[in-house]
């Protein structure tokens, strides 16, 4: 294992003292781990804070088998150390990675695989906000849905994590997009990014906004974390082929559906959850990102949208503003180091 | 328009007079359909009764916009009259095709691309069984659910049209098959026509006979008919990354259904309905089947499984068996030309 600087042995990370309320967030000293043979260790400069991370929280979505207890999706920071069948990445390499758990810490492991580079000329706190929504984003609108130029595109939650990410990917790649928000000025945060329509779901039906900008065609793929009475929603708005991708149920996942119109429209409902995907696959999505999305970064034509920092040891008060809902863009926590 | 044979102008065909039971089902004389600029004029030797022809004589399917209001999605016979843009049938020729109505007559209109020769070796009036569920399946499980050798498919209602077919391919194909069937007698026709396994599903919980059979794993593709609860459970007994295929709710198409599973499983729920696609469509899967399927039809491997056949002005006791559910595979109008 290759070494740069020194290593301490002991660290500050969040343990989740119980299921409980943001205040189980707790600062705790615990022992730096070690990089696996195919791992980095990575010196935080900042952790990304998601909605998964709540769920864990709460006591709803346990640690994938292997993963670390501590709650944290993806992280961006220097490398450190690397184990022995690392090849591309080497201590004092700045990097941000997708990792299944241990990320609000201010050291953290990560897969070679699940490890990019910074993008060029980000400052390295900021691409901490990248991993979890652009892994989500593309996987599941480029890759899985196979989003088209020209296509219709419509997400939920467009002032979120995923939305704002998903807003600018789509509409720099070319799609025709449409995103959901509340009130009038999340609605114009979202067609700053790039979407040809806001739509305020307090005052407006989704439904009918999209199938009367598009002449009735409807969206052509849906990008969903709400769920409940949105599972049947989409159904009508969806165009023939349409396909609705559900990355989680805000609203619940058990409901009444009829699916006549799926069947009629030959419509593809299907979702993904990213964490528990194979280091392979991960890997597959990160040499897409780098080499079709980190370009865009680079030039400054899609960029992370944060809403707030907070230091690492403030994880409490990062969750009650993502509870809130009224952030815009990512959560970041901030490390000492 | 080049002619074989003296063309009579008046034939018989059966009507719908009224919505309602298979006594609505009359025969009519009515002038002999004549043949678009890309369509050719079949003489009938046999036509196939399909569960859409039931719903249509119900008054709960209406036919799509240009399509003969006579039932009838499926014709053997030979080629009498073909129009000037036809350039692969000729007068004489033996063909079958799908067609969009007008069936149920002595003669009928089919667009080329949508019909294909019979095959070699096969009766005409055998032939008359194939297009609806062979375009139907191949569409389904090979096209849209990318069956691929060595998975787990499971089909429901195995001894229907749809599933002896299914079975057949699917097994000829290199997949390992499991088909819903109710009682031994039906089952045992199941597994004869290759399915590894049949479940009665008066008795048994056809989620526990897969993932049992399959070490867990579940299906991989699943071609389902019936609907209502059906779904939740086809969701229980998907393989992660499995396909569901939806093409008729026999039980109904509305109910409560918990997602959460196909998220976490990465399963696709969709489904298609063939008559409303497009001839370009329909071309294509033509020529698929012409490849892929017609050399194991004329070989033997792949056979229709005929029911039985009634002379066409019996239409309505055809209808009377089919609702019975007693039938094992297709049933046929045989005409007397």
């Amino acid at each position: 294992m290759a070494e740069a600087s020194p290593i301490p042995e002991q660290m500050t990370a969040i343990s989740i003292t119980e299921p409980g309320g943001p205040e189980v967030l707790q600062p705790h000293q615990m022992e730096v781990p070690e990089p696996g043979p195919c791992e980095v260790l990575v010196r935080l400069a900042a952790a990304g804070v998601n909605r998964p991370d709540v769920m864990q929280r709460q006591g709803m979505y346990p640690p994938p088998k292997g993963a670390s207890p501590i709650p944290g999706l993806e992280v961006a920071g220097e490398v450190v150390a690397a184990g022995p069948e690392v090849t591309r990445y080497k201590p004092g390499d700045q990097v941000c990675a997708l990792v299944t758990g241990g990320g609000y810490a201010d050291y953290c492991v990560a897969s070679e695989g699940a490890t990019l580079p910074v993008p060029a000329g980000m400052d390295v706190i900021e691409a901490a906000a990248l991993p979890e929504t652009f892994f989500t984003v593309w996987i599941n609108v480029f890759e899985r849905a196979g989003l088209q130029p020209g296509e219709v595109f419509l997400v939920h939650g467009g002032t979120s994590g995923i939305g704002t990410t998903a807003i600018q990917l789509a509409s720099a790649l070319g799609a025709r997009v449409f995103a959901t928000a509340r009130g009038p000025e999340k609605g114009a945060i979202c067609t700053e990014l790039g979407a040809e329509r806001a739509i305020d779901y307090e005052t407006e039906d989704f439904v009918e906004v999209v199938k009367s900008a598009t002449d009735g065609h409807g969206a052509d793929v849906i990008l969903d974390m709400v769920g409940g009475d949105y599972i049947q929603r989409n159904i009508a708005c969806a165009a023939e082929d349409g396909r609705i991708h559900q990355i989680a149920f805000l609203r619940g996942s058990k409901v009444e559906v009829d699916f006549m119109r799926m069947m009629l429209k030959r419509i593809t409902l299907t979702g993904s959850t990213l964490r528990a995907r194979p280091t392979s696959v991960k890997a597959h999505v990160a040499r897409a990102l780098e080499e079709k999305v980190w370009p865009l970064l680079a030039s400054g034509k899609v960029r992370p949208v944060i809403d707030s920092r907070y230091p690492l040891t403030d994880a409490a008060e990062a969750h009650r503003r993502m509870e809130s809902s009224a952030h815009v863009g990512k959560i970041l926590l901030v490390t000492g180091g």
